[in-house]
Protein backbone atom coordinates (compact mmCIF):
# COMPACT_ATOMS: atom_id res chain seq x y z
CA UNK A 1 0.00 0.00 0.00
CA UNK A 2 1.07 3.73 -0.90
CA UNK A 3 1.67 5.60 2.54
CA UNK A 4 3.77 8.16 1.76
CA UNK A 5 3.78 10.52 -1.76
CA UNK A 6 6.67 12.49 -2.72
CA UNK A 7 7.00 14.93 -6.25
CA UNK A 8 9.87 15.57 -7.87
CA UNK A 9 9.87 19.85 -8.18
CA UNK A 10 11.49 20.80 -11.48
CA UNK A 11 9.43 20.28 -14.61
CA UNK A 12 6.91 17.95 -12.23
CA UNK A 13 5.29 20.74 -10.04
CA UNK A 14 6.32 23.99 -11.73
CA UNK A 15 8.18 24.71 -15.45
CA UNK A 16 11.49 24.27 -15.23
CA UNK A 17 13.11 23.45 -18.22
CA UNK A 18 11.63 25.96 -20.58
CA UNK A 19 13.59 28.89 -18.62
CA UNK A 20 17.15 26.76 -18.97
CA UNK A 21 16.39 26.65 -22.80
CA UNK A 22 15.26 30.29 -22.78
CA UNK A 23 18.44 30.95 -21.16
CA UNK A 24 20.05 28.90 -24.03
CA UNK A 25 18.83 30.45 -26.56
CA UNK A 26 20.04 34.01 -25.55
CA UNK A 27 23.57 32.56 -25.04
CA UNK A 28 22.85 31.36 -28.83
CA UNK A 29 21.88 34.63 -30.00
CA UNK A 30 25.17 36.18 -27.99
CA UNK A 31 27.64 34.19 -29.06
CA UNK A 32 26.02 34.30 -33.01
CA UNK A 33 27.55 38.00 -33.03
CA UNK A 34 31.25 36.58 -32.19
CA UNK A 35 31.30 33.48 -34.17
CA UNK A 36 31.89 33.23 -37.96
CA UNK A 37 30.44 29.74 -38.00
CA UNK A 38 27.41 28.13 -36.72
CA UNK A 39 26.71 28.18 -33.02
CA UNK A 40 26.69 24.24 -31.54
CA UNK A 41 24.42 24.23 -28.11
CA UNK A 42 26.44 21.13 -27.38
CA UNK A 43 29.46 23.31 -26.06
CA UNK A 44 27.25 24.97 -23.21
CA UNK A 45 25.98 21.52 -22.55
CA UNK A 46 29.34 19.64 -21.97
CA UNK A 47 30.81 22.76 -20.12
CA UNK A 48 27.64 22.23 -17.65
CA UNK A 49 27.92 18.22 -17.46
CA UNK A 50 32.27 18.60 -16.81
CA UNK A 51 31.29 21.28 -14.21
CA UNK A 52 28.76 19.23 -12.20
CA UNK A 53 31.29 17.72 -10.03
CA UNK A 54 32.56 21.15 -9.06
CA UNK A 55 29.52 23.10 -8.95
CA UNK A 56 26.45 20.11 -8.52
CA UNK A 57 23.14 21.54 -10.16
CA UNK A 58 21.41 24.37 -10.34
CA UNK A 59 21.62 28.36 -11.62
CA UNK A 60 24.68 29.37 -10.27
CA UNK A 61 26.14 26.79 -11.95
CA UNK A 62 24.62 27.20 -14.89
CA UNK A 63 25.41 31.03 -14.89
CA UNK A 64 29.15 30.45 -14.28
CA UNK A 65 29.06 27.48 -17.04
CA UNK A 66 27.53 30.32 -19.44
CA UNK A 67 30.14 32.59 -18.31
CA UNK A 68 33.31 29.68 -19.23
CA UNK A 69 31.83 28.51 -22.31
CA UNK A 70 31.72 32.31 -24.19
CA UNK A 71 35.49 32.69 -22.81
CA UNK A 72 36.13 29.51 -24.61
CA UNK A 73 34.17 29.88 -27.43
CA UNK A 74 34.86 33.57 -28.40
CA UNK A 75 38.64 32.56 -27.86
CA UNK A 76 38.51 35.51 -24.86
CA UNK A 77 37.03 38.01 -27.20
CA UNK A 78 33.78 38.61 -25.46
CA UNK A 79 32.93 41.83 -24.25
CA UNK A 80 32.96 42.23 -20.55
CA UNK A 81 29.40 44.14 -21.39
CA UNK A 82 28.35 41.24 -22.34
CA UNK A 83 29.36 38.89 -19.36
CA UNK A 84 27.51 41.04 -17.39
CA UNK A 85 24.66 40.26 -19.68
CA UNK A 86 25.23 36.76 -18.65
CA UNK A 87 25.23 37.75 -14.93
CA UNK A 88 22.11 39.22 -15.51
CA UNK A 89 20.62 36.15 -17.37
CA UNK A 90 21.58 34.32 -14.04
CA UNK A 91 19.86 36.72 -11.61
CA UNK A 92 16.98 37.33 -13.15
CA UNK A 93 16.35 33.05 -13.67
CA UNK A 94 16.80 32.64 -9.72
CA UNK A 95 13.85 35.86 -9.53
CA UNK A 96 11.75 34.12 -12.27
CA UNK A 97 8.18 33.61 -10.72
CA UNK A 98 7.41 30.39 -10.88
CA UNK A 99 4.82 28.93 -13.18
CA UNK A 100 2.84 25.58 -12.14
CA UNK A 101 2.05 22.76 -14.10
CA UNK A 102 -1.84 22.59 -14.87
CA UNK A 103 -3.61 20.18 -13.19
CA UNK A 104 -0.59 20.27 -10.37
CA UNK A 105 -2.54 21.95 -7.73
CA UNK A 106 -5.71 20.09 -7.81
CA UNK A 107 -4.18 17.05 -7.83
CA UNK A 108 -2.59 18.34 -4.31
CA UNK A 109 -5.43 19.40 -2.53
CA UNK A 110 -6.92 15.97 -3.55
CA UNK A 111 -4.12 13.42 -2.21
CA UNK A 112 -3.00 16.23 0.41
CA UNK A 113 -6.29 14.89 2.14
CA UNK A 114 -5.55 11.44 2.15
CA UNK A 115 -1.88 11.20 1.96
CA UNK A 116 1.67 13.26 3.37
CA UNK A 117 3.35 14.32 0.78
CA UNK A 118 6.69 15.70 0.34
CA UNK A 119 9.08 17.09 -2.26
CA UNK A 120 12.17 16.07 -2.94
CA UNK A 121 14.25 17.80 -5.47
CA UNK A 122 18.03 18.27 -5.94
CA UNK A 123 19.78 21.65 -7.29
CA UNK A 124 20.57 24.77 -4.81
CA UNK A 125 19.16 24.69 -1.92
CA UNK A 126 18.00 28.75 -1.01
CA UNK A 127 16.92 28.53 -5.07
CA UNK A 128 14.58 25.83 -4.35
CA UNK A 129 13.45 26.47 -1.21
CA UNK A 130 12.76 29.68 -2.65
CA UNK A 131 10.55 28.65 -5.35
CA UNK A 132 8.98 26.23 -3.57
CA UNK A 133 7.83 29.72 -1.12
CA UNK A 134 7.02 31.27 -4.35
CA UNK A 135 5.15 28.26 -5.95
CA UNK A 136 2.34 28.79 -3.06
CA UNK A 137 2.24 25.21 -3.27
CA UNK A 138 3.97 24.58 0.37
CA UNK A 139 0.82 24.19 2.07
CA UNK A 140 0.13 20.99 0.27
CA UNK A 141 3.15 19.35 1.70
CA UNK A 142 4.93 18.03 5.07
CA UNK A 143 8.22 19.25 4.00
CA UNK A 144 10.87 20.18 1.05
CA UNK A 145 14.16 17.40 0.69
CA UNK A 146 16.91 18.89 -1.31
CA UNK A 147 19.61 16.64 -2.20
CA UNK A 148 22.95 17.38 -3.92
CA UNK A 149 21.86 13.98 -5.64
CA UNK A 150 19.01 11.59 -6.23
CA UNK A 151 20.73 8.22 -6.02
CA UNK A 152 19.52 5.34 -3.62
CA UNK A 153 21.45 6.35 -1.05
CA UNK A 154 19.60 9.72 -0.51
CA UNK A 155 16.11 8.29 -1.20
CA UNK A 156 17.08 5.52 1.53
CA UNK A 157 18.47 8.95 3.91
CA UNK A 158 15.31 10.48 3.65
CA UNK A 159 12.96 7.39 4.22
CA UNK A 160 15.19 6.16 7.68
CA UNK A 161 14.83 10.07 8.74
CA UNK A 162 10.86 9.96 8.23
CA UNK A 163 10.27 6.37 9.64
CA UNK A 164 9.04 5.13 6.03
CA UNK A 165 9.00 1.64 4.84
CA UNK A 166 10.40 1.84 1.65
CA UNK A 167 7.11 -0.53 0.24
CA UNK A 168 5.16 2.67 1.74
CA UNK A 169 6.45 5.21 -0.50
CA UNK A 170 5.60 6.21 -3.69
CA UNK A 171 8.12 8.98 -6.06
CA UNK A 172 6.08 10.79 -8.60
CA UNK A 173 8.59 12.64 -11.16
CA UNK A 174 9.81 13.75 -15.10
CA UNK A 175 12.76 11.69 -14.62
CA UNK A 176 13.63 8.00 -15.34
CA UNK A 177 17.26 8.88 -14.04
CA UNK A 178 16.67 10.73 -10.52
CA UNK A 179 13.09 9.84 -9.79
CA UNK A 180 12.58 6.32 -10.97
CA UNK A 181 15.30 4.13 -11.14
CA UNK A 182 17.10 4.36 -8.06
CA UNK A 183 13.73 4.38 -6.36
CA UNK A 184 13.34 1.17 -7.91
CA UNK A 185 16.54 -0.04 -6.22
CA UNK A 186 15.36 0.55 -2.78
CA UNK A 187 12.23 -1.29 -3.13
CA UNK A 188 10.03 1.59 -3.19
CA UNK A 189 7.30 2.44 -6.47
CA UNK A 190 7.39 5.29 -8.49
CA UNK A 191 4.91 7.00 -11.10
CA UNK A 192 7.21 8.56 -14.51
CA UNK A 193 5.41 11.22 -15.63
CA UNK A 194 7.64 12.61 -18.64
CA UNK A 195 8.08 16.04 -19.66
CA UNK A 196 8.41 16.60 -23.51
CA UNK A 197 11.61 18.75 -23.08
CA UNK A 198 13.85 17.06 -20.52
CA UNK A 199 17.44 17.76 -20.10
CA UNK A 200 20.20 15.45 -21.95
CA UNK A 201 21.97 14.62 -18.76
CA UNK A 202 18.39 13.74 -17.40
CA UNK A 203 18.85 10.70 -19.79
CA UNK A 204 19.10 6.93 -18.58
CA UNK A 205 20.43 4.12 -20.53
CA UNK A 206 18.14 1.01 -19.90
CA UNK A 207 20.70 -1.81 -20.27
CA UNK A 208 18.21 -4.10 -21.37
CA UNK A 209 14.84 -4.09 -22.05
CA UNK A 210 13.17 -4.67 -17.74
CA UNK A 211 9.96 -5.78 -16.90
CA UNK A 212 8.31 -2.33 -16.06
CA UNK A 213 8.17 -1.61 -12.31
CA UNK A 214 6.80 1.49 -12.52
CA UNK A 215 4.02 2.82 -14.38
CA UNK A 216 4.11 6.01 -17.15
CA UNK A 217 1.40 8.61 -17.20
CA UNK A 218 0.97 11.21 -19.54
CA UNK A 219 -0.36 13.68 -17.38
CA UNK A 220 -0.24 14.55 -13.37
CA UNK A 221 -4.31 15.21 -13.88
CA UNK A 222 -4.18 11.17 -13.89
CA UNK A 223 -2.42 10.51 -11.00
CA UNK A 224 -5.24 10.31 -8.41
CA UNK A 225 -7.38 8.02 -10.10
CA UNK A 226 -4.48 5.50 -10.88
CA UNK A 227 -3.22 5.56 -7.17
CA UNK A 228 -7.40 4.34 -5.95
CA UNK A 229 -6.67 2.00 -8.64
CA UNK A 230 -3.80 0.57 -7.06
CA UNK A 231 -4.50 1.30 -3.79
CA UNK A 232 -7.67 -0.85 -3.88
CA UNK A 233 -5.82 -3.84 -6.24
CA UNK A 234 -3.38 -3.97 -3.36
CA UNK B 1 20.81 17.75 30.13
CA UNK B 2 22.75 18.01 27.17
CA UNK B 3 22.07 15.09 24.99
CA UNK B 4 23.01 16.41 21.20
CA UNK B 5 25.10 18.16 20.24
CA UNK B 6 25.97 19.71 17.07
CA UNK B 7 28.84 21.68 15.28
CA UNK B 8 28.70 24.56 12.91
CA UNK B 9 31.54 23.62 9.90
CA UNK B 10 33.09 25.82 8.16
CA UNK B 11 35.62 27.82 11.00
CA UNK B 12 34.37 25.75 13.80
CA UNK B 13 35.44 22.45 12.26
CA UNK B 14 37.49 23.60 9.35
CA UNK B 15 39.20 25.97 8.05
CA UNK B 16 37.23 28.23 5.74
CA UNK B 17 37.36 32.31 5.82
CA UNK B 18 41.49 31.94 5.41
CA UNK B 19 40.12 30.34 1.73
CA UNK B 20 37.91 34.15 1.60
CA UNK B 21 40.56 35.59 2.43
CA UNK B 22 43.12 34.59 0.47
CA UNK B 23 40.22 35.26 -2.58
CA UNK B 24 40.41 38.46 -1.57
CA UNK B 25 43.99 39.29 -2.08
CA UNK B 26 43.81 37.29 -5.21
CA UNK B 27 40.92 39.76 -6.69
CA UNK B 28 42.49 43.00 -5.15
CA UNK B 29 46.12 42.42 -6.99
CA UNK B 30 43.97 41.87 -10.13
CA UNK B 31 41.97 45.02 -9.35
CA UNK B 32 45.41 47.07 -8.32
CA UNK B 33 45.88 46.36 -12.55
CA UNK B 34 43.06 48.08 -13.71
CA UNK B 35 42.85 51.20 -10.72
CA UNK B 36 44.32 54.00 -10.29
CA UNK B 37 43.46 54.98 -6.82
CA UNK B 38 43.72 52.39 -4.18
CA UNK B 39 41.15 49.16 -3.94
CA UNK B 40 38.77 49.09 -1.53
CA UNK B 41 37.82 46.03 -0.12
CA UNK B 42 34.53 47.14 1.08
CA UNK B 43 33.27 46.69 -2.74
CA UNK B 44 33.10 43.05 -3.22
CA UNK B 45 31.68 42.58 0.26
CA UNK B 46 29.49 44.98 -0.47
CA UNK B 47 27.97 42.83 -3.75
CA UNK B 48 28.29 39.93 -1.59
CA UNK B 49 25.81 40.76 0.96
CA UNK B 50 23.48 42.77 -2.42
CA UNK B 51 23.61 39.43 -3.73
CA UNK B 52 22.66 36.97 -0.73
CA UNK B 53 19.02 37.12 -1.52
CA UNK B 54 20.01 36.39 -4.94
CA UNK B 55 22.40 33.53 -4.62
CA UNK B 56 22.73 32.78 -1.17
CA UNK B 57 25.93 31.78 0.96
CA UNK B 58 28.92 29.36 -0.50
CA UNK B 59 31.64 29.63 -2.82
CA UNK B 60 29.48 29.73 -6.84
CA UNK B 61 27.94 32.70 -5.04
CA UNK B 62 31.33 34.33 -4.09
CA UNK B 63 32.48 33.53 -7.66
CA UNK B 64 29.54 35.05 -9.05
CA UNK B 65 29.76 38.18 -7.33
CA UNK B 66 33.87 38.55 -7.81
CA UNK B 67 32.71 38.68 -11.81
CA UNK B 68 30.54 41.21 -10.73
CA UNK B 69 32.32 43.36 -8.73
CA UNK B 70 35.32 42.86 -11.13
CA UNK B 71 32.93 44.47 -14.03
CA UNK B 72 31.38 47.06 -11.85
CA UNK B 73 35.17 48.55 -10.30
CA UNK B 74 36.96 48.49 -13.73
CA UNK B 75 34.17 50.36 -15.69
CA UNK B 76 33.91 47.10 -17.93
CA UNK B 77 37.87 47.23 -18.62
CA UNK B 78 38.64 44.09 -17.41
CA UNK B 79 39.60 41.69 -19.81
CA UNK B 80 38.35 38.11 -20.89
CA UNK B 81 41.03 36.44 -19.57
CA UNK B 82 41.14 37.92 -16.10
CA UNK B 83 37.50 36.81 -16.17
CA UNK B 84 38.53 33.42 -16.96
CA UNK B 85 41.31 33.54 -13.79
CA UNK B 86 38.37 34.56 -11.15
CA UNK B 87 36.42 31.53 -12.57
CA UNK B 88 39.26 29.75 -12.13
CA UNK B 89 39.87 31.11 -8.45
CA UNK B 90 36.45 29.75 -7.78
CA UNK B 91 37.14 26.29 -8.95
CA UNK B 92 40.20 25.79 -7.12
CA UNK B 93 38.24 27.19 -3.90
CA UNK B 94 35.76 24.24 -4.47
CA UNK B 95 38.16 21.63 -5.05
CA UNK B 96 40.41 22.80 -2.25
CA UNK B 97 41.73 20.50 0.89
CA UNK B 98 39.99 20.65 3.49
CA UNK B 99 41.95 21.78 6.85
CA UNK B 100 40.50 20.60 9.89
CA UNK B 101 41.20 22.96 13.05
CA UNK B 102 43.72 21.92 15.84
CA UNK B 103 41.86 19.64 18.66
CA UNK B 104 39.33 19.08 16.34
CA UNK B 105 39.60 15.61 16.01
CA UNK B 106 40.58 14.42 19.31
CA UNK B 107 37.20 16.63 20.70
CA UNK B 108 34.94 14.55 18.40
CA UNK B 109 36.57 11.23 19.07
CA UNK B 110 36.07 11.78 22.68
CA UNK B 111 32.51 13.39 22.20
CA UNK B 112 30.94 10.74 19.89
CA UNK B 113 31.56 8.00 22.42
CA UNK B 114 29.08 9.87 24.75
CA UNK B 115 26.61 12.23 22.50
CA UNK B 116 25.03 11.72 19.15
CA UNK B 117 27.03 14.42 16.89
CA UNK B 118 25.77 16.46 13.89
CA UNK B 119 26.88 18.85 11.96
CA UNK B 120 24.66 22.06 10.87
CA UNK B 121 26.33 24.48 8.08
CA UNK B 122 24.96 26.64 5.98
CA UNK B 123 25.92 27.11 1.91
CA UNK B 124 26.32 25.39 -1.04
CA UNK B 125 24.50 21.85 -0.84
CA UNK B 126 27.00 19.69 -2.59
CA UNK B 127 30.02 22.29 -1.43
CA UNK B 128 29.53 21.63 2.30
CA UNK B 129 28.50 18.09 1.52
CA UNK B 130 31.88 17.53 -0.32
CA UNK B 131 34.05 19.15 2.55
CA UNK B 132 32.36 16.93 5.05
CA UNK B 133 33.46 13.92 3.12
CA UNK B 134 36.98 15.58 2.43
CA UNK B 135 37.55 16.54 5.90
CA UNK B 136 37.56 12.60 7.21
CA UNK B 137 35.04 13.34 10.22
CA UNK B 138 31.93 12.09 8.58
CA UNK B 139 32.53 8.93 10.94
CA UNK B 140 32.44 10.87 13.92
CA UNK B 141 28.68 12.15 13.34
CA UNK B 142 25.28 10.76 13.01
CA UNK B 143 24.53 13.44 10.17
CA UNK B 144 24.68 16.62 8.25
CA UNK B 145 22.10 19.14 7.65
CA UNK B 146 22.73 22.15 5.54
CA UNK B 147 20.26 24.97 5.30
CA UNK B 148 19.74 27.90 3.66
CA UNK B 149 19.87 30.34 6.82
CA UNK B 150 20.55 29.35 10.21
CA UNK B 151 17.46 30.81 12.06
CA UNK B 152 14.70 29.78 14.80
CA UNK B 153 13.11 28.44 12.37
CA UNK B 154 15.48 26.06 10.33
CA UNK B 155 16.94 25.12 13.85
CA UNK B 156 13.45 24.45 14.90
CA UNK B 157 13.02 22.33 11.85
CA UNK B 158 16.06 19.75 12.38
CA UNK B 159 15.34 19.03 16.24
CA UNK B 160 11.95 18.65 15.56
CA UNK B 161 12.62 16.14 12.74
CA UNK B 162 15.44 14.27 15.07
CA UNK B 163 13.18 14.21 17.84
CA UNK B 164 15.15 16.71 20.44
CA UNK B 165 13.84 18.92 23.17
CA UNK B 166 15.54 21.88 22.98
CA UNK B 167 16.42 21.94 26.79
CA UNK B 168 18.48 18.42 25.75
CA UNK B 169 20.54 20.55 22.73
CA UNK B 170 23.47 22.16 22.45
CA UNK B 171 24.98 23.56 19.17
CA UNK B 172 29.14 24.75 18.89
CA UNK B 173 29.94 27.18 16.65
CA UNK B 174 32.29 30.25 15.87
CA UNK B 175 29.06 32.99 15.06
CA UNK B 176 27.00 34.78 17.53
CA UNK B 177 24.38 35.52 14.41
CA UNK B 178 24.17 31.92 12.88
CA UNK B 179 24.98 29.27 16.31
CA UNK B 180 24.77 30.82 18.98
CA UNK B 181 21.33 33.79 19.10
CA UNK B 182 18.89 31.72 16.81
CA UNK B 183 19.74 28.87 19.59
CA UNK B 184 19.22 30.76 22.59
CA UNK B 185 15.78 32.07 20.61
CA UNK B 186 14.26 28.24 20.85
CA UNK B 187 15.46 27.57 24.12
CA UNK B 188 18.61 25.89 23.34
CA UNK B 189 21.91 26.21 24.92
CA UNK B 190 24.95 27.01 22.85
CA UNK B 191 29.31 27.18 22.86
CA UNK B 192 30.56 30.18 21.07
CA UNK B 193 34.14 29.81 20.44
CA UNK B 194 35.39 32.60 18.18
CA UNK B 195 37.71 32.89 15.32
CA UNK B 196 40.03 35.81 14.91
CA UNK B 197 38.88 35.82 11.29
CA UNK B 198 34.93 36.45 10.86
CA UNK B 199 33.30 37.61 8.38
CA UNK B 200 31.59 40.82 8.50
CA UNK B 201 27.99 39.71 8.06
CA UNK B 202 28.11 37.40 10.77
CA UNK B 203 28.48 39.86 13.44
CA UNK B 204 25.41 41.01 15.43
CA UNK B 205 24.26 43.60 16.86
CA UNK B 206 23.78 43.00 20.69
CA UNK B 207 20.99 45.88 21.52
CA UNK B 208 21.60 45.99 25.28
CA UNK B 209 23.79 44.29 27.46
CA UNK B 210 21.90 40.99 28.10
CA UNK B 211 22.89 38.25 30.57
CA UNK B 212 24.93 35.70 29.05
CA UNK B 213 22.85 32.75 28.03
CA UNK B 214 25.97 31.41 26.21
CA UNK B 215 29.13 30.19 27.19
CA UNK B 216 32.18 31.53 25.48
CA UNK B 217 35.03 29.05 24.89
CA UNK B 218 38.56 30.15 23.70
CA UNK B 219 39.21 26.76 21.90
CA UNK B 220 37.51 23.99 20.73
CA UNK B 221 40.27 21.51 22.77
CA UNK B 222 38.13 23.05 26.09
CA UNK B 223 34.67 21.51 24.99
CA UNK B 224 34.65 18.09 26.42
CA UNK B 225 36.08 19.40 30.10
CA UNK B 226 33.32 21.87 30.30
CA UNK B 227 30.60 20.18 29.34
CA UNK B 228 31.41 17.51 31.79
CA UNK B 229 31.47 19.88 35.07
CA UNK B 230 28.29 21.54 33.08
CA UNK B 231 26.34 17.79 32.84
CA UNK B 232 27.84 17.38 37.06
CA UNK B 233 25.89 20.72 37.29
CA UNK B 234 22.32 20.07 35.68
Amino acid sequence: MVEYIAFDADDTLWHHETQFSEAHAKFELLMQEYLTGSYDSQYLFDTEIRNLKHYGYGVKSFGLSMIETALELTDGRISPEHIRFLVNVTKEMLAAPVQVLPEVEAVLDELSGDYPLMVITKGDLLDQESKFVRSRLSEYFRCIEVVSEKDPFSYSRILRRHRIRPENFLMVGNSLRSDVVPVLEIGAQAVYIPRRQTWGREYVQMDEPRPRLYVELEHIGQLPEWLEARQLAA
